[in-house]
């Protein structure tokens, strides 16, 4: 039997989700060319080893904190299990711990990835044609898709230097609601974003949390780079979630960052009231189960034991746990910003942020960089980085690039620059060429 | 702050999403009965010392089989990876050694469960509104609840004795184009169905696929029970997918019921050709595979690891892997039929089928059963199971009671027997002094 595509849901003929595989195919394609576009996390503290010893630890929590009994244990890893999750207690300690975040561990929805706690709030939230989502540009690739897959209409709000344009938010908003349009919650990440690297002065965070309150604004705030600080002190500041008094804010936790990625564990803190049909009132986060319960039923209790038994060796602190990786990506961070300088003294045409941690950087040109350059950046010169033009939501040209720093060695980052040099500095000299 | 659950998507205040919640409710508040509902696989022989032996097995697999260095089989457990998932080829296998059924392995998506299996499907060919749905009814719960999420309007077709009622089906089909809407596929579990237990002739199964064929219908076929026949000899018959020589069938695989539900890894077999809008052809697995991208990037190569190891062990076959549950529910199955013909001698207005394997068998009575009558059940006989009721997605009074055998020992059995028995004549009773 054939199908035709265009007989299947719309976004399978869509950029959003085509720009992925383009990136995923093109690093497949050339293997050996050095990675400054893979955002995985720092691979070399790996331990395969390490993965019966985290499942027992787990093990004899379940046994000797909350006392349950072999048979108990058993269901609970083997079972089918609560929706919810079973590491919202862990969970609730690490946020208090890391994040002085006081949670309700009912609020708290355990998901595959950080990926189905975004699809799950952004299928609760889009419930007619009128309902449409903001979020600031440039925008993680995986908020765009699923957005996409729910017909969910994605309206950029400027990122710019400050993380957020709150003048433009407000501007979007009501061009929205002029349009007939319901905006319904607004998507962010405040600390060392992807892909833009750049973080909200904390007071920027509490001007968004009022104007989030006076326009009766939901936000989601996605935080999986928080623990990656890169100056020197550690300082981190407070997410929007620890300043949120009046539950404006969806938060979103991955610990594919901070533990590892292929137990695909994250969560949702959901922590809003909403009132039923029937007048009761209960947690957002228990309408976010029952859409679980109809996508994957419960995240694997095995995954989730994965990630406990890490969290307990370090007392639920992943600050704790991630002293090692802080110290790579903070020295990765600093090396590619510093190769920078060196490759593009000032006055150059060449510009960059500086990202006070996190994964990525972003470099700016006096031209567009498009697919095609990135093809022959891999091809001819080996270095593979992320054209921005791929996290903005429309066909604009954009003149920029992403850097990631989370799987190379100095090294790697300065034979990555070198050969990045190369390549802009022709691609410079072909284009003075061309226009003389 | 609040939110109205009307703000929500519709689904959520959907009977088909609540029905779920009320029957895991009623049986978390009557811990105590014996449960004749629970379709949770047998505990007795799960082990968690097995995990790590399973874990490493997979690995020995992936160095000694596969050839791959400690450095990529970390990162094949560790990090973000391949989205249609790492046990392609071992299903591949195990479908050749215990269905006949011969694979691409490329044509295989391991998902989150047959549940996301469903739901990316469903996202896939619910295009437009004119799209709708077709489902064996009485319907597994689920299918009904991941439609509602994806606005998917399911069509019942008539189940009947034989599994499907061919005529119904080209009635419903003709009903729906006549309507002006698209029937995209039809829904069906041809193997020991759940809820009704009946399975179909291969006559019945060659006839579906040749009128799948005339009128150009895909078929989503269901098999989470097809490895427990009841029968002596063990004998199965073919499945859709092993008939199935034009790519009409989508086949859904699960391991929840074979090896163990927490790990949460499923799949789909989807060997359907799909024509991209620039004419190149690939296959609709791969379209498959980039909504899971978007809805949970991978499965978890740790749980999927999990479920290889167990395959590994018994060769890829899970028939042989299954010898000691097999023997379980099938005894249970025969014990509860023999019981329920003990316990109801003819002539009696309490009738039941008798399924050649599965799960459940289904009893007829002469008055509706509703959720009072179960919450009665359980309170005053300590007895649970699951009105019919629930799998129907209407209104509508059903005069039947479905019952599981899967959690329980053959005294368990009896004694839940014994209460029913009890529960129904006092009912029987109660409405003949109210009619006279």
């Amino acid at each position: 039997m054939e199908i035709d595509v265009a007989a299947l849901h719309p976004a399978l003929d869509d950029p959003a989700l085509n720009s992925m595989n383009f990136l995923n195919e093109i690093a497949q394609h050339y293997p050996d060319a050095i990675s400054l576009a893979a955002g995985r996390p720092y691979e070399e503290f790996f331990d395969v080893d390490a993965l019966p010893r985290w499942l027992d630890r787990f093990r004899r929590h379940l046994a000797d904190d909350l006392g349950h009994d072999p048979g108990r244990i058993t269901r609970t890893l083997f079972q089918y299990g609560r929706t919810k999750g079973i590491l919202h207690e862990l969970i609730a300690r690490n946020l208090a711990l890391d994040e002085q975040i006081t949670v309700d561990p009912e609020a708290v929805v355990v998901t595959v990835g950080c990926q189905e706690a975004m699809f799950l709030v952004l299928r609760a939230l889009r419930a007619g044609p009128r309902d449409v989502l903001l979020a600031v540009a440039p925008t993680y690739v995986g908020l765009t898709g699923a957005a996409r897959l729910l017909d969910f209409p994605v309206r950029p709000v400027a990122g710019g230097p400050a993380g957020i344009d709150l003048a433009d938010l407000r501007a979007q908003l009501d061009r929205a609601r002029a349009a007939g349009e319901r905006p319904r919650a607004c998507y962010l990440m405040p600390d060392f974003a992807n892909p833009s690297g750049v973080s909200m002065s904390l007071a920027d965070r509490r001007r968004l949390l009022d104007l989030a309150d006076s326009e009766d604004l939901l936000l989601i705030e996605d935080n999986p780079y928080g623990l990656f600080p890169a100056d020197d002190d550690g300082t981190r500041l407070p997410t929007l979630k620890a300043l949120d008094e009046r539950a404006r804010v969806v938060y979103l936790g991955s610990f594919a960052k901070t533990v590892l990625p292929g137990a695909r564990v994250g969560y949702v803190l959901a922590d809003q009231r909403v009132r039923g049909s029937d007048g009761t009132v209960g947690l957002f986060a228990d309408q976010l189960a029952r859409i679980k319960s109809m996508v994957t039923v419960n995240t694997s209790p095995i995954a989730q034991a994965v990630i406990g038994g890490r969290l307990l060796e370090h007392g639920c602190s992943l600050v704790e746990a991630n002293v090692r990786e802080r110290a790579v990506y903070a020295g990765n961070l600093r090396h590619l910003v510093a190769g920078l300088a060196r490759r593009f003294p000032a006055p150059s045409e060449v510009g960059w942020n500086v990202p006070r941690g996190g994964f990525f950087a972003v470099v700016t040109v006096p031209f567009p960089v498009d697919d095609a350059l990135l093809t022959r950046s891999a091809r001819e010169y080996g270095v593979l980085w992320t054209p921005m033009a791929h996290f903005y939501d429309d066909t604009a040209a954009v003149n920029a690039l992403r850097l990631s720093v989370s799987v190379v060695t100095p090294e790697q980052i300065d034979q990555g620059l070198d050969r990045l040099a190369a390549l802009l500095t022709d691609e410079l000299a072909r284009r003075k060429v061309s226009v003389s």
